[in-house]
């Protein structure tokens, strides 16, 4: 944008009959806490009559904040991201912070590229969503001091804060469901063993199976390649095809349950009449799929909040023991679950 | 984060044998098109092997150039924003930028405040995505120089270069498809008149409906509060109400269109079988709902990269004459639409 001539803080602070460095103080988000009320009132009143405007970048270079963090996303058209990316942006506005999002796509090379773009860019700390679970860059962006937290996953091996649904009460809440209708033979199509939210879910169903006394059947957990409609269809067939008998399924998420859906229409399969299917996740518009889909609902949005918060935090005090949040699950019942 | 220490552009060129100003636009996308392609490699090589991390806030202050532009939204999490964003970001990424953004909530004072804020961060230009018919603040911006692109819709009285969706052609599709079928009575379910896009697709579906010859009938068209599910279903129930008969009903969006959903459940009204919808936007999953929904599909993603294409060509030639791209439509025909 061309340069204006604008009001230094000099003139401000002038206007104001307060020491410049008080000026600053009020007018930055972030240290208006340390001068009286009143007088950073008055300073960001004359500031605004003066349409003085406070140069981050500059100020970037003397103290090494930018006022930036970067968000680590795989892909935003995933419909769990965009709420968690609000949730994070809803807490950085009013402290004076703006996120600078990348789309990694799940891909290390992309990723590493983004992550080194976004650190040339003096970002105070990353908020990283990420599944995978073999993710030695995490590592070494600790080692090298990087401020960051993990959305999604608790990393292993690794003191970073991170905030994580509780996947595995989710899932047990999802097979109790089942049982309590008199299920006892229950298929998992799981998500891919190479992300970690997949292999706990998985595990948290095992253990759900053998606590709840149910049917334990090596042939009813398929495992599906991705997180997608697709796969979910793909590890459907295979359980029919392969003759399992089984009266529900406890999809990985919402999208591999879609699929299952998709195998229904296919093979004139009735849900839940047949088989019964829950979710997990509960994106948008899932009471409007016929039948409306029971799934684990997952508050994204008070995710992505508390994510901003636990990197907030790490920012004004880079020494505090890295906490990790395990937020509670609720399971949405619809009309995709009944008796077998 | 904490500063480490790292080789400087200096230790780079001299490695490289090179300029420092030759290493300097080497290392830098913008630039790299000046330098033989050769030399550009040979720079980026050592560059990585010294681990040399340009600072792209030293240079935004020499050149005036932040690499940053802000994505000025309503709301991410209305499914219309992420494939737009995530357009914008594949655009932005390999030309060396990245993205700001900022919801506004449609909020006036909002806008304002977090345009400041974007300005305060030098962004190079803002990718602006409103609604909203009323809009002094883009004429005061654009006054003042700021480089901007308008996308869902066309300024009016502003020369400002916007890519929108061809919306009155998709209107047009949407009632030829109906009128097609045989319906001669088509409602309309029209957007809130406070946008742009509610009123430019209202007026398309009056000049549609006369130009077909079908039944004009200013009661056949209801103006809903918001682009929402529950303004589409109080609107659909006032139409029904006041006893206007209709066989068809062409929605503002896709959310209005699950609002009649909502209504057809709650009176027994059969859909396509006593009144055909058709939607606006082609939202994910629409083909999952039952019936799945005949929509307009809009190909946000393109619009998004289209939109990044324009406001970087302003960027390297702020004098450009404004152009405004006008992306066609087309209308995907799923189990919504039917003879009447």
């Amino acid at each position: 944008m061309p340069r204006v001539q604008t009001p230094t803080l000099r003139d401000v602070a002038d206007a104001a009959s307060v020491h410049p460095a008080t000026a600053s103080r009020a007018l930055n988000p972030a240290t208006r806490g340390l001068v009286n009320a009143d007088t950073a009132r008055r300073v960001i009143k004359v500031a605004e009559a003066l349409g003085y405007r406070p140069n981050p970048i500059a100020r970037g270079l003397k103290t090494a904040k930018s006022g930036t963090v970067g968000l680590v996303i795989p892909d935003l058209t995933n419909p769990l991201f965009p709420p968690i990316v609000r949730g994070i942006e809803d807490v950085l506005e009013p402290a004076g912070y703006s996120g600078l999002i990348v789309n990694t796509d799940n891909d290390p090379n992309r990723e590493r590229q983004q992550i080194e773009s976004l650190r040339s860019r003096q970002v105070e700390g990353l908020i990283v969503a990420t599944a995978m679970l073999d993710h030695p860059l995490l590592a070494d962006l600790h080692r090298e001091g990087v401020l960051m937290v993990m959305v999604n996953r608790r990393p292993e091996g690794i003191d970073i804060p991170s905030i994580t649904p509780d996947d595995a009460t989710g899932v047990e809440l999802a097979v109790r469901h089942l049982a309590a209708l008199g299920h006892r033979r229950i298929a998992h199509l799981a998500g891919p063993v190479s992300t970690s939210t997949g292999l706990m879910r998985a595990r948290a169903f095992r253990s759900a199976v053998r606590d709840l006394g149910l049917d334990e059947d090596a042939d009813l957990v398929e495992t599906c390649d991705y997180w997608s409609e697709e796969a979910g269809a793909a590890g459907l067939r295979a359980l029919l095809d392969r003759g399992t008998t089984f009266t529900a399924v406890v999809a990985g998420n919402d999208l591999i349950a879609l699929g299952c859906y998709d195998v229904f229409a296919e093979r004139g399969i009735h849900c839940p009449g047949d088989v019964s299917v829950v979710g997990f996740n509960d994106m948008p518009f899932l009471d409007k799929l016929q039948p409306p889909l029971t799934t684990v609902s997952v508050p994204h949005q008070q995710i992505g909040a508390e994510a901003a918060r636990l990197l907030l935090d790490a920012i004004a005090d880079p020494n505090r023991p890295p906490r990790s949040v395990l937020l509670p699950l609720s399971l949405v019942v619809r009309a995709s679950t009944a008796a077998p």
